[in-house]
């Protein structure tokens, strides 16, 4: 990875995030995908900076054992910001629990800089 | 309109700017919609402070005669953003000829701060 990343890269590595258990491994994957003075907001949960945004995604992954991300659709940006939808599925297949719609700002590098995650209606099951 | 507007009577006045044919009204609209410092952006046109987006918003009404623009889903706010979807349709009736989706920072009076418009695929004819 270089200093400058596309945002596929970019977006990959957030994935990646989300679903990395190991914490040094996701800490890394984060300063990947976010730039230093990075915001994360979303209905249930935020965190300002990486640091802060590593251990949120550790709080957050407790709730779904089980399950992983899976990028549904994008990126897709329009002048310096990016949305891409996410899913969240059972590790063992199935139906998404959870479908979020995720809006970013991208900063000179590449990285994420302000992202907002909106949920859209999760699949019937 | 208070100064203090709700998210839904912004994005309502927003709407109802993109829709205003006269110049004066859509001025007025713009600014209930849009904060001072307001910014817009889609892939294919921008606009920075109320008096350009109004502009920009007479000219892009140009291609597009006999239609309207419709709310199709939202507002839907997380923190200080929203986003909703509208749709670009016949005035007479029949398909959509655009989507878009919408994401913005919302102000401390409930106007819209930096607008970024996405657009999705259109309806089949």
């Amino acid at each position: 990875m270089t200093n400058s990343s596309s945002i596929t890269e970019t977006v990959d590595a957030y994935i990646a995030a989300w679903n990395e258990g190991e914490p040094e491994r996701r800490r890394a994957l984060v300063g990947q995908a976010f730039a230093a003075e990075a915001t994360y907001v979303d209905p249930m949960m935020s965190g300002s900076g990486p640091d802060e945004i590593a251990g949120m995604i550790g709080a957050a992954q407790q709730q779904f054992p089980g399950h992983r991300f899976v990028l549904a659709a994008g990126p897709d940006a329009v002048g310096d910001h990016v949305r891409f939808v996410w899913r969240l599925e059972p590790t063992a297949g199935g139906p998404a629990v959870a479908v979020g719609h995720d809006f970013a700002t991208v900063t000179g590098d590449g990285r994420l800089g302000d992202v907002v995650g909106f949920l859209e209606q999760a699949e019937a099951a």
